[in-house]
């Protein structure tokens, strides 16, 4: 198979991909509407959603552009010192990568946000119904993803031909990556814990009440942190994986090393996983007795069975390397098993949420201790299997020829991040759910319509602990490839300056040593930098309310009429998330420069590894701890250790309120933080190669 | 100066530690003594600390009795393979380095249980005379610790002439070390969680209160803990910091490069160091106006100035190398620097401090992230402070020859631990006055004197948090050290089987990769099963407390002459701590284990990288995020943020709680998990060589 074939394949596919996109977006659209209140509701939100977003891109844009004219100075390589194209390519390859992330988020929210009203008139009809509606409207999101990310893989690698102006476009992903994942992360938080913290502690009044000012913020935020974060957070690793597969993998193509079939495979792959993906989610329903649960987990496993077969029988037409299947099948079903194990430890039929519900009894101090050893517990089984995965692949794939072994690995993520597709989707149901629950007890639709979106919405919750450890270790795999790719650039550099090429970071290298230090400070600092973000901008917020419930005469009585002024609430999260973003993503650009201009290469090989390996242990101990705490408070709720309104109870809310910030905000940011860490090293490698302190 | 020379000059400084020692116990145990009931309590206390040594040191007899076992079998080489005489010399160095640790353990507990009464009674005749008593009792621990483990080190490398027994001396060590710092940790938190939870917040009476069944085990908890445990830990990473500079050290002399003062270096800046910290002890008084922060501070500063001085001296007479004594400057100075460092994070003037008291008022939710927050931003600053001793130390001594670089190293991991003695000193203090006062409570001498025991307790809790910086920054370059020592030992392994010598370890191996994984997820299940194991254990003695309470009558209301039963809960603290300690200890040398029989010696030497990252991350945030929580509470006492009895306060009281294991349990015990690991590898690197399933 030619690599203009498989080119045009790839992007028939994501045609194929916004075609089945458009489609369910018309069938969302049709379903049924006619709850006025819902409708006003779901309108605020909307328009709330659009906001955030068009501010947030339009600070991107600025950010962007200043990113844009730097590469257009600088890289590949100083303009003065060459000629000008490859700047130009690169430039424009990184806006690409912005602006296709962002139409994907664009895209999903819109859907989401249409999604979540009828989703809630559906469940008048039945839990079926309603399910249906929930998962196509994520499933939009999960389309245009995909679809958008392959599409300008592809176009990026047809028009240049050139590999790394990939690393530009996945730049321009991880900038986008950034401030939709950290910037809603905080936005999202924020108006959660503002609206928790005056609604449920303060008044008394139940979650999702109209009364509360925040809590429109409250489901923009589940929009903007779940739908449109994650959307980019995995658009960006999706990129990345693909980009570093195609750096090593034209490297190979180019140097005539093994069967020449690098990039094929990749795009073959990747586009087989789009097709499965699609073909998952088209026979997506929940059975007649199902649960949601049980239907979101089938149509995964559905995808992830397509993806094997075809890849296989792709393998076996085509002849490709078998080896390379092995690599991306190990990574494939490596990622089904850290997904599993995450969802063991946040679990609410499972000993670790059961413990920590059980240990709320003696007080909040054992609720945190409690869930922060299981947090911590809940690193290993994911560190091993990316190690073992890692190790697997490298070893497979060795026999080829060198270069091969780490091509297994990026192989690997490829195989990993192939069904993608499925996983945003399920991912993207989540917040929809969770705001049809809200609009349902807002448009007064009764207790059982209530009751169907909350076994929706837990349904959500469950699948969400396995998507965000898939993300997790997806990250992982990832990033160890692109330090592949990281050293296939220096390499390519040093040759260009007639240097001798590195083999590698030694650890014994003080260089390498260094920067691992500091590289492994450099998730913590983040995390804590995002996370008291969310605590000061929660505080301007809990002061807007109380501002709002003191002037606005007859809010707090519920005098019909009366309404909050829910902009206000907005604003300050906006604002607010871009103000506290934006030191913290400054903080980890700048520390990279400095390791890399004092310790140059090597400590930058250290410092890349020694970000990966505390970015992984810290992201995925607070995201799962954050998940364990949400699910031990719903487990007292549903009745036990005492049940709603016992101490217990109030441990367990302190639990998951310190659980928030960790799971939906520090814990998954930190991915796209390594992301951008990563790609930032390998564009600066030829300056760091040359003007460092210490060689 | 010759190396006997050298030998018998170290064995005469600590010969004359102990002649200083002895004076400074019978200067305490001379001091007056006259309240009948400070006398009974402080027995009861000084009961309770031999019941847990002797128990604990049986325990520890039968693992070490094990492990002498499986040495004397297996290490250096299998014992079919070679003479016996290496095995038997291993097998008793690892012996002696358990003994000796032992014993200094037992000095310094002796001492500190009658200083705690005579502190307490020297108070009713002012603070300074109060100061001293606490402050010489604690000394005699510095003196006896600094004192064995160096002339332990001396005689091991006078006698047998090997430095690989060295390696085993210092297994011993650490093998205490885990019991006596680990175990001590679950026993010392275990009792003040349970007096916690049952004497303040369900019975409201005030700490110490002698009603508690588990207010002694509390107060021997304080000595078993931080006295004993603290010791065992500095007297580990200081024999191991000895040791690792001397196999590199003697490795380098015998192979004839540079001067050939490797070894003698060593031993002369160690004695140094302890004759510094002779003379900083010696000199150490309360001004007349002034505070004891203030005097204890004032006599490290001596310590650190003498040390510097008299090494340069030294090594201007004797000829050493400038370039080593730089490297040892350094370690000194990156030291206090990190000290300071952690000062800033828990110092109750400074903005972490405050930020968190003032956080309590919205909730403990925010107490504990705000906490979590500043404790990982305090990473930092000990990250790169030791990454860039690394580096200097490195840099400084590599134009000394091939193999000077990594000893360079080593030589900045003596340096730091030279002033140990002086550490130690300021450390025993802490709970030595901590006991003063409760001591004054229970033997009813007036407000006007626990004022000033409280003044006292609380600069030991300032001096604290530095000096727990500065052992964590010790442990992070000694272990650093152990990685040259380890990569040393294989390659002397590599040698005799005519193997290929290993340059370093490249993280682009997938070997080194899976291992520096599984190494950064060992601190993390460590920690976790410290801390579960305390949980657990407290709701044991929680038990155990309310029996009392319902069983013996009058005991509630205080009738006079009614006692609670002391030695249950002393129990309770002692076998639980063995108990939960013995899992986590094993699961960390049978991880270490796998991973070296699975990837070799590639595998372990990423494990090790690994695990010194991760392990120094989550030291350093768990230690400076629990000493954070616990000055944040004092600050709520003081009067700040709405003072006692507020909701701050009690938010803050939750936040001291879930910091009190991390502080005192978890945090401290990572830097043996390390240190315990480090040698495992190092004695077992032959096997590793030869028998593993990848290469």
């Amino acid at each position: 198979m030619g690599s203009t074939v498989v080119l045009i394949f790839s992007l028939a596919v994501t045609l194929a991909a916004f075609a089945f996109a458009a489609w369910l977006y018309r069938w969302v659209k049709a379903q049924p509407a006619g709850n006025a209140r819902i409708a006003e509701v779901s309108g605020y939100i909307a328009d709330g959603a659009r906001v955030f977003l068009n501010r947030e891109y339009r600070v991107l844009a600025l950010f962007a552009a200043g990113m844009a004219a730097l590469m257009l100075v600088f890289l590949p390589k100083p303009i003065w010192q060459g000629n000008a194209l490859p700047n130009i390519i690169m430039a424009v390859a990184y806006l690409c990568g912005a602006v296709f992330s962002a139409v994907a988020g664009k895209i999903g929210i819109a859907v989401a946000t249409i999604a979540n009203g009828k989703t809630a008139e559906a469940a008048t009809r039945g839990i079926r119904p309603s399910f249906l509606c929930g998962f196509r409207g994520g499933a939009v999101m999960g389309m245009a993803v995909v679809g958008t990310s392959l599409m300008g893989v592809a176009l990026v690698f047809w028009i240049t031909g050139d590999s790394s102006a990939l690393l530009g476009f996945s730049f321009g992903a991880s900038s986008l990556a950034l401030f939709a994942k950290a910037g809603g992360g905080i936005f999202t938080k924020t108006a959660d814990v503002a609206a928790d913290l005056t609604g449920k502690v303060e008044l008394g009044i139940p979650e999702d009440d109209p009364r509360n000012p925040a809590v429109i913020a409250d489901n923009v935020g589940d929009n903007v942190g779940d739908v449109a974060g994650m959307g980019a957070d995995l658009f960006d690793s999706n990129v990345a994986s693909m980009a570093a597969a195609l750096v090593m993998g034209s490297a190979l193509d180019a140097a005539g090393v093994g069967g020449g079939h690098g990039v094929v495979t990749v795009f073959c792959y990747a586009a087989i996983g789009l097709l499965a993906s699609i073909i998952g989610v088209a026979t997506a329903r929940m059975g007649k007795n199902g649960n949601p649960t049980f239907a979101l987990n089938s149509s995964t496993y559905v995808t992830t069975g397509v993806f094997a077969l075809l890849t296989a029988l792709a393998t076996a037409l085509f002849g490709f390397d078998w080896r390379l299947w092995g690599a991306s099948t190990v990574g494939l079903l490596v990622g089904t098993v850290i997904g599993i194990a995450s969802d063991y430890f946040t679990d609410d039929r499972r000993k670790p949420v059961h413990q920590t519900a059980h240990a709320s009894k003696s007080g909040p101090a054992f609720t945190i201790l409690s869930g922060v050893s299981y947090g911590f517990l809940s690193t290993m089984p994911a560190l091993v299997g990316i190690g073992i995965s890692a190790l697997i692949s490298y070893k497979l794939c060795e026999p080829l020829g060198p270069g091969y072994a780490m091509f297994g690995i990026s192989m690997a993520a490829v195989g990993m991040l192939s069904i993608v597709g499925m996983i945003i989707s399920n991912d993207a149901y989540g917040p929809i759910v969770d705001n049809a629950r809200g609009l349902a007890e807002m448009g007064g639709l009764g207790d059982e319509v209530i009751g169907i979106t909350d076994e929706l919405d837990s349904a959500g919750n469950t699948v969400k602990a396995v998507t965000k450890g898939f993300a997790i270790g997806a990250a992982g795999l990832t990033v160890i490839a692109l330090l592949g790719a990281f050293l296939s650039e220096v390499n390519e550099a040093a040759r260009a300056m007639g240097m001798a090429a590195f083999a590698g970071f030694d650890v014994m290298n003080p260089n390498v040593f260094f920067g691992m230090l500091v590289g492994a400070g450099v998730p913590a600092v983040f995390s804590a930098m995002l996370m008291l973000g969310v605590s000061r901008n929660a505080m301007r917020m809990v002061d807007e309310i109380h501002r709002q419930f003191k002037t606005i005469i007859g809010l707090a009585e519920g005098k019909p009429g009366v309404k909050p002024e829910y902009d206000r609430c907005i604003d300050i999260a906006t604002r607010g998330s871009l103000r506290e973003l934006i030191p913290a993503g400054l903080m980890t650009i700048l520390v990279t420069l400095a390791v890399g201009f004092i310790g140059g290469v090597s400590a930058i090989g250290g410092y890349l590894v020694g970000n990966i390996i505390s970015g992984l242990l810290l992201a995925l101990f607070m995201s799962n701890a954050g998940g364990l705490w949400d699910n031990a408070k719903k487990y007292v709720e549903s009745g036990h250790c005492g049940g709603k309104g016992s101490d217990a109870h109030k441990a367990a809310v302190i639990g998951d309120t310190v659980g928030d910030p960790f799971k939906d905000t520090a814990g998954p940011s930190i991915n796209t933080q390594i992301t951008v860490v990563s790609l930032v090293s390998s564009l600066m490698s030829a300056l760091f190669l040359t003007s460092s302190l210490f060689k």
